[in-house]
C-alpha cells in the first residue's frame, strides 16, 4: 500500500512529482494577468469534512477515516483539482471501502443495498468527468478496488491473462513481465488508473489505430451485480446473441462492479520504428492522416498535432502541423511498413523531418511530456489558470468543419468568459478509417475563486458545439456526471429505455453510481 | 422482384442452380446404403397449408398467398430442407408482409402489437438455426424486408454508406460499385442474405482475421422497435456508455427491426496474393496458424482444412492439412506480406505448395466449391444423406483437445445414430490471436423419413461437447431456436436478466421473434 501513501489527495499522481512553487510561477508567465504566487495547497488536517452518516458493520472492510474520505472525494478533472485546492470537501464520501476479495465486494453491495447507501466504484480515481463523485443527497460509499490487484492466471498459448479489476497499470504489467507478455494499453493515466476502470469507461490506450479502446482486448468479464455474479466465457470471438461483455463495457459502475477480466495480451515488441512528418496546414495533414487510416497499415502511433499543439509540446515552432508515426511488431521488422506510411504522408505534401529506430526519438520526447502534462496542469491550476481538455470523434466528412468551428467557437467562449484570448489547441489522438478522434486543450487565465464556473461555461459551449455537429460527447473520457447533457442528446431514446430497464433489473435498489449514464439521482428517479 | 421469383422455396438459392437428379445419384455414391433415387421435390400446389388465421387491414402490404407463405416457412438448415422436401408446411406463417418503406414497418408492428400477431423478421431467409421459423401457437407474420434494398447515401470521404436493411449482398454491392467502394463482407450466404440479417445475427464474412464479424463494420444503426425508432449517431469510435449498436447487433429480431445502417466501406483491393501450405498433421498446422494469428499480419484469408476437409474439397488427397493464405490491399503491394506469412508457415513445418497472384488460383477454386456446397447439400438431402455443419470458437489452449474430442464424440454419435461411420471434417474459418473458429461438417447416410430426428440427435451431442469444453455454441451462425439450450448454458444469468428487461421495455407486447434468445414463447413466458 505504499503506492497509495504516495498519492496526492488533491492533484494528479504522486506527491513527489508535483511542481514546486517556483515552477508554477515560471509556467504562469505564458499567460498574462495571473497572480504572482501559487495558491497554497491546504493541509488536510485543517479541512473540515462533514460527519459520516453511515455505520457499517465492523466485519466489513470499511473506514470512515478523514484522510481516506478526502482522497476519494473527487476525480482528477481540472474542476476537481480546483475544488480540492479551495478546501471544499463537502461532497466527501461517508466512508471508503477497501475490499480484498470478490466476496468482500458481494458483502459490501449486500450491506449497501439493505442500508440504502449509494456505492461509487473507485479504481485509480482518475476520472475527469465526475465519474467517482456522488452528487445526490444520500449517504455514499466510495468502493476502492485497488486491493484486488492480482494477475490470477496466465495462458501463454492463447496469450491471455485473468486479471483482477483493481490492478493499476504498472501493477498488472509488472506481473505479466515474467511471462514475456504485455497488455500494452497505455492511457495517459496508465500509472494511476485500473483495469476495471478502463473497462468500465471504455478507456483509450496509446494505440492510435485498431486497438484504440480497451474493448477489443477483452476476452471475458466477471462482474458482481446486486442480482448476482455475471461471468462470460473465455472466447476469441462469438456470435451468440448481443455480446454480454459489451453491455458492461462502458457501464461506468452503474450495472455492477468488474472484479476480473480475461484480457488478450501481446508479446513485447522487438521491432519499432517511428518518424515525424511536418505539414503546412491542417487540410493537408488531415488528408494524409485519412489516407493512412484508410490504408490498412494500422500504425501503432499516428498522432497529429495542430500548429498550436506542436508549438506547445515543442515538436515544432514553425507554425506547422506535426504527425508522429510509429510502428511496432514482436514478429517481424517494421522498416518497410514505416516507409509505406511516410510514402503516403509525402504523397499528401508532408515532409519527413525525422525517422528513428524507436530509441530516444521524437516519440519518446513526446511521451515524457505527455505523462508530465497533468502535473503541469495542476501547477497552472494553482496559478488560477484554466487548463482543461475535451475530446471527441467524428467522421472524416465533418472533420475539417469540426476542427475550425470548435476552435472558433471555443476561442470566442474563452474570450467572453475570461475577458482575454486563450489557447485552443488540437491533436488527433486516435484515427479510424472513417474518422479521427480530435482532442482539444484549452489554456486561459482564470480569476481566482471563479475558475470552476468559468471552465463550466466553456465546457457547456464545447458540449453544445460537439452535439450540434454530431460529434460524440466523448471518445475515451467517459460520460460520468459532467457529460450527461451531451450524452442524453446523443443516446438513442429506445436504447435509454433498454438501459434503464437493464439497470432496474440488475440493481433494483438503485445503489450503483446513480447519476452516471442514467437516472439523475436515486431519490428523484 | 425477379430475384424472388428465381428462389427455391424448399432448398438453397436459385431454382436453376439445383442439382439435377442424376448428379444427386452420383454424389450419393460416396456413402453406402442410400436409396438409388432422389426423393422428388413436391409441387407446391399439391401441398396443403393450414388456413391463415390473420385478417390484416388492406392498407398494409401483407399477403396470405400460399406460395409466399410456403417460401417463408423455414430457413435453410438441413432440417429445414428435409422438412420442406417431405411436404410438411404445417408451420407456415399466417401471412407475409413486404414493406416498401420504414413507415410500413412501423405500421406493421403497430398492427401486429394490437392484434396479438407474432412478427418474425425475414431477410434472405438463410438462417440455419431456426431463426425465421416461429414455433409457438400464436398467429404469426413473416416480415420480408427485401423491399428495403436501397443504398440511400454514400460518403466517399469517410468511406461509408447508408444502406437499407433488406438489401441482399449482390444488391448492395452493385449499388456501391459506381462509387469504387465495397463493403467486402462475403459470407457463404452472400447472394441470399441481407445486410439487416447479417447485423441481426452478427454474421461472419470472408475475412479470416480482424474484420471477421460484421460488427466492426458498423458506424450506426437505425432500428424500429415497438417503443420507437432508435438511431445512433455516425461515429468512427465512441466511449459514451455501453455501445447502443452492440445491443442490437446479435439481437436476432427480438428487440427491433434494423431498417438502415451506416456501414464502413473499403476501396476495392488492387493488390492480391495467395498461397497454399501443406502440413503433415493438425498439431503442426495449428501451431502455424496460431503464430500467424498472433503475428499482427492480419491476412484476409487464413483457412485451415483438416485432412478430411482437404480431401473432400479437392485441395489435397495426400492426407495432409492445407492452409490457404490470402492478402489483399487497395493501397500497397502485398507480396512482402505474403512472404512474411509463408515464412511463418514454413518455420512451423509447412511446405508451401502453391503461390498465386490472386487470379485463378487455389483460393478461387476453393471459393467456387464453397459457394456450390449448399446446392450439393440439398442434392445429398434428396438422397437421404445427412449433411450438416456446426461451428464454434475456443481459445488456443483448448483448440487441439476440442478438435480431437469433437471428431471422436461426433464420429461416435453418427455411428450410433446411423449404424455406420460418417465423415466429421473440420476447417478453421476465422482465426484470432487468442483462438480459432473451427467449423465442422458431418456427412452420413440417413434413413429416409428419419433424417431430421437423426440429425437432431447428432446436433444434441455436438452442443453438449462444445458446452462442456467451454466453446461457444455459435461463432457466426447465430442462436435462433435451435441453439437455445447451448446459448442458455453459455449466457451469464445476470446478462439474461438484463436482456429480458430490455426486451420487455422495447417490446412490451412480446411480438418480436419470440423463442429466439429469450422467452420460450409468448404464451408461456
Amino acid at each position: 500500500m505504499t503506492r497509495t501513501a504516495e498519492r496526492s489527495w488533491w492533484g494528479w499522481g504522486r506527491v513527489d512529482q508535483a511542481l514546486p512553487d517556483d515552477e508554477c510561477v515560471s509556467l504562469a508567465a505564458m499567460l498574462p494577468g495571473l497572480p504572482d504566487r501559487p495558491r497554497p495547497v491546504p493541509r488536510l488536517p485543517d479541512l473540515a469534512l462533514p460527519p459520516s452518516r453511515v455505520d457499517p458493520p465492523s466485519s466489513l472492510p470499511v473506514t470512515t477515516d478523514d484522510d481516506a474520505r478526502a482522497a476519494h472525494t473527487y476525480g482528477k478533472a481540472y474542476r476537481d483539482v480546483v475544488r480540492a485546492l479551495s478546501g471544499d470537501l463537502r461532497a466527501a464520501p461517508d466512508a471508503v471501502a477497501a475490499p480484498g476479495t470478490e466476496d468482500d465486494v458481494v458483502r459490501l453491495l449486500d450491506w449497501a443495498g439493505s442500508a440504502g447507501v449509494v456505492v461509487v466504484p473507485f479504481g485509480g480515481g482518475s476520472s475527469v468527468v465526475g465519474g467517482v463523485e456522488y452528487r445526490g443527497a444520500d449517504p455514499w460509499l466510495s468502493l476502492d478496488l485497488t486491493g484486488l490487484d492480482r494477475v490470477l492466471e496466465v495462458d501463454p498459448v492463447s496469450r491471455a491473462a485473468r486479471i483482477q479489476g483493481g490492478a493499476l497499470g504498472p501493477v498488472l504489467e509488472e506481473q505479466l513481465r515474467p511471462h514475456g507478455l504485455t497488455l500494452r494499453h497505455f492511457p495517459q493515466s496508465f500509472e494511476f488508473s485500473t483495469l476495471g476502470g478502463w473497462l468500465a469507461t471504455r478507456a483509450g490506450g496509446h494505440y492510435a489505430t485498431l486497438y484504440t479502446h480497451i474493448d477489443d482486448l477483452v476476452e471475458s468479464l466477471r462482474v458482481v451485480t446486486p442480482a448476482g455474479v455475471s461471468e462470460s466465457w473465455r472466447l476469441p470471438g462469438s456470435g451468440a446473441g448481443p455480446s454480454p461483455d459489451r453491455l458492461f463495457l462502458g457501464s461506468e459502475g452503474t450495472l455492477g462492479v468488474i472484479t476480473e477480466a480475461w484480457m488478450r495480451l501481446q508479446d513485447r515488441p522487438r521491432f519499432k520504428a517511428s518518424a515525424s512528418v511536418a505539414f503546412a496546414d491542417m487540410t493537408a495533414a488531415m488528408a494524409a492522416v485519412r489516407a493512412i487510416a484508410q490504408s490498412g497499415l494500422h500504425p501503432a502511433n499516428c498522432r497529429l498535432l495542430d500548429p498550436g499543439e506542436a508549438a506547445l509540446s515543442g515538436a515544432s515552432t514553425a507554425g506547422e502541423c506535426v504527425l508522429v508515426l510509429g510502428v511496432e511488431s514482436a514478429a517481424h521488422p517494421v522498416d518497410g511498413r514505416l516507409a509505406e506510411l511516410t510514402d503516403l504522408a509525402r504523397a499528401h505534401g508532408g515532409s519527413v523531418a525525422a525517422a528513428g529506430d524507436g530509441g530516444t526519438d521524437a516519440a519518446d520526447t513526446w511521451r515524457s511530456a505527455f505523462l508530465r502534462m497533468p502535473y503541469v496542469r495542476d501547477g497552472l491550476a494553482r496559478m488560477s489558470a484554466i487548463v482543461e481538455t475535451f475530446e471527441t470523434a467524428c467522421t472524416w466528412d465533418r472533420a475539417e468543419e469540426l476542427y475550425a468551428t470548435v476552435r472558433a467557437e471555443i476561442g470566442a467562449a474563452v474570450e467572453e468568459v475570461t475577458g482575454a484570448p486563450g489557447l485552443v489547441n488540437c491533436r488527433f489522438t486516435h484515427v479510424y478509417p472513417d474518422g479521427p478522434a480530435p482532442y482539444f486543450t484549452v489554456i486561459a487565465a482564470g480569476r481566482p475563486g471563479s475558475e470552476v464556473a468559468m471552465w463550466d461555461d466553456v465546457k457547456t459551449a464545447a458540449s453544445e458545439v460537439l452535439g450540434r455537429l454530431g460529434a460524440t460527447i466523448t471518445h475515451h473520457h467517459a460520460v460520468g456526471r459532467d457529460h450527461r447533457p451531451g450524452y442524453d442528446r446523443q443516446r438513442p431514446e429506445p436504447f435509454a429505455v433498454a438501459l434503464r430497464a437493464a439497470k432496474a433489473a440488475l440493481d433494483p435498489a438503485g445503489i450503483l453510481n446513480p447519476g452516471v449514464l442514467i437516472d439523475p439521482c436515486r431519490t428523484a428517479p
